[in-house]
């Protein structure tokens, strides 16, 4: 019995067999006595149908006008589960974004939560609504309507659930919960029963695409108890939360992402601020470096490794040659590469578990190119081709099937 | 040069190459120096794929649901439009109905509009942007969002002109203008330069389905001028003011009305207050009656004959054995009838106009079953099945072909 605020991305409710299929699970956690606030995106393809629609007249529309346009996505979702819990025989309102109190920045497509005002929310449920809100959207200074960017929905709930200090947030996806492993790829892959935030924060940004980061980084800040759930199968998911449980295993979960590409640069002169300047301008770039290796090369001068993701990998060389005068033979770009990591929070006081990863990778005659070391993660870089089988060699060696 | 509303339905948005169509229209007014504010509907069918998607959750849905569902329809017109003129150069701001100030009743799918508070949308006028405003919806004092119920997107602009002292309220329809009959059906129809509200009240009233009759009644209200023309050919249409030129012709208009069906009682006993009784009783059940007829009968006994709309003849029925202890078989229930109309606002000085069109019917041997007048309008009722040629012998006797 408490308040809990429910997730429900676009895949869940992309028909109306599924709308009901989420009202069912709402309605059964308001009999259950809870309050019940669902948090739904818009309708499978909506989105895109929207934008095509929209690039049909204007290939380049105003970021106002999109916004106006995609919001309208996630307010037919919301009527219409209404309706599917109004038809079980449960009291529902729907709210749009400003409706439910939504400020957000003016930046139209990317905008941020900036507050919640919750009264109206806080009525509704004390009206013993069950309450239908519109996730990835809200209202800016000017009462312009705007979207919250990518995840965006994951974060609509986190916020209500932390402005309302609700019991748990639940997501719900089209997984059963966070695994150590790509339950698809590795056969011994096991499901967590829980998670610190801290953790999640590196596998969602090592590439295991369950919840969004923004939403986990807010869930942190404001403690709100997240818990990560199958829409589809009736059974319990994962808890991320402040402390876990330890669960007899050391590392949580090992992820592979292959959206990365490696940069060097070889026979730079070996003087000072080189590695401040050129960072600088990537980051002047908005360019993203992840992993960073410096070493002394030949004759005195240096080699500078780092990774960006894919995209990211012109842009980068770019801002090289305009940070030094620089041959084109000494620069690499490899996009044929992964980077596999295992992540577990108690990592850094067990000094034996970077070289368990590395003998694992060995033994299958796996050559890591670059290291990197964080207290809660191992990530190293790999050529893209061994990925698959890294990741289940590294599993099996933390995480061996019970 | 001044303040032009221009209000398009549905069809005239209903895809890609109609939205520019528009776009084109709008952007050509404001290039010639006007300001102007734009009212659209719901592309085409969305409305009706929307009440689909509705009715596939739930049959009944609450109304309120339904009208969050529905004002999304105009939420994606008014972004598509505003991208289309963003397209062709010209500056564009959309606005939801609650966001161009559009206080409403709080009776979901048929709402009133009660006031508009035209700040924001003198804001963006004055910032020289054309403003594209949802059609048919407002909000009420709940801060929910309201439909204003059938032909509701001329009345919103109607509303916004008279709110903004507009110099020009311009309906784009299908049509090219008010023609003096259907120009599908009655060879010598004439497009009428100017008409007066009344006359298009009537009109309206009388089954000439151009412009919905509570936007006419603003527009008579606060002195709107109008003007209905067609969203495809440039030519121009028929203005609605006050007080219009005459154009030689007394007669403004026929008109067809098959909706209708004729209701007789025989045999009431002749005692006052009979007709108070059953037409209260009508109007408790929310029937209106159009034509009445009343005479007395056989043996001091009365005959009440009156029109309603086909779809409220079997509740007229049941209204008048609530009210009289009376046989079915004196009761008589006709609907295959039709309502002839003409109407001009000269008409009631004019006394020959009766005759002649009497006359008219007369010469093709069409038996006149009701006659009612007003002061710009005579009717018959007469059977269905003459219908059409009766349209044509009196718009042949009043309208001659030039």
């Amino acid at each position: 019995m408490g308040l809990i605020v429910q997730k429900f991305g676009g895949s869940s409710v992309a028909n109306a067999e599924r709308v009901m299929n989420v009202a069912r699970i709402v309605t059964e956690t308001y009999r259950q006595g809870n309050d019940v606030v669902v948090v739904v995106s818009a309708q499978g393809d909506t989105t895109d149908d929207l934008i095509a629609k929209a690039h049909e007249i204007n290939e380049k529309p105003s970021k106002r006008e999109l916004d106006m346009l995609m919001t309208s996505g996630e307010q037919i979702s919301i009527a219409l589960l209404s309706m599917a819990i109004e038809k079980l025989g449960c009291p529902a309102v729907s709210l749009l974004g400003w409706q439910a109190g939504f400020n957000t920045s003016s930046s139209y497509g990317s905008a941020r939560i900036k507050s919640i005002k919750a009264d109206r929310l806080k009525a509704e449920v004390d009206r013993h609504n069950i309450v239908v809100v519109a996730g990835f959207q809200g209202i800016n200074k000017y009462d312009d309507l705007t979207t919250l960017g990518r995840g965006g929905s994951d974060t609509s709930a986190v916020a209500i659930a932390a402005a309302m200090h609700a019991d748990r947030c639940q997501i719900f996806t089209d997984v059963e919960g966070v695994f150590t492993a790509d339950p698809r790829k590795v056969p011994g892959a096991q499901k967590l029963q829980e998670i610190t935030y801290d953790e999640m924060l590196e596998l969602a940004t090592l590439g295991a695409q369950v919840l969004n980061n923004r939403s986990v980084e807010m869930a942190k800040k404001y403690n709100v108890e997240l818990e990560v759930l199958s829409s589809l199968k009736r059974v319990p998911g994962t808890i991320v939360k402040e402390v876990a449980k330890m669960e007899k295993m050391l590392v949580r979960g090992v992820t592979k992402d292959t959206d990365v590409a490696r940069i060097s640069i070889t026979n730079i002169p070996n003087i000072p601020g080189i590695a401040f300047k050129l960072f600088s301008k990537l980051a002047q770039a908005r360019i993203n470096v992840d992993i960073i290796l410096q070493s002394v090369g030949r004759d005195g001068t240096k080699d500078i490794s780092f990774t960006v993701s894919k995209e990211n990998a012109e842009g980068a060389i770019e801002a090289i040659h305009k940070t030094f005068d620089i041959d084109d033979k000494d620069i690499i770009c490899d996009k044929n590469v992964a980077k596999i990591s295992i992540v577990g929070a108690g990592m850094e006081t067990h000094p034996g578990t970077a070289s368990k990863m590395f003998e694992a990778l060995f033994e299958h005659d796996i050559n890591i190119d670059m290291i990197a070391t964080s207290e809660i993660k191992i990530s190293v870089l790999i050529d893209a081709k061994d990925a698959d089988r890294a990741v289940s060699a590294v599993h099996k060696a933390f995480l061996p099937e019970e």
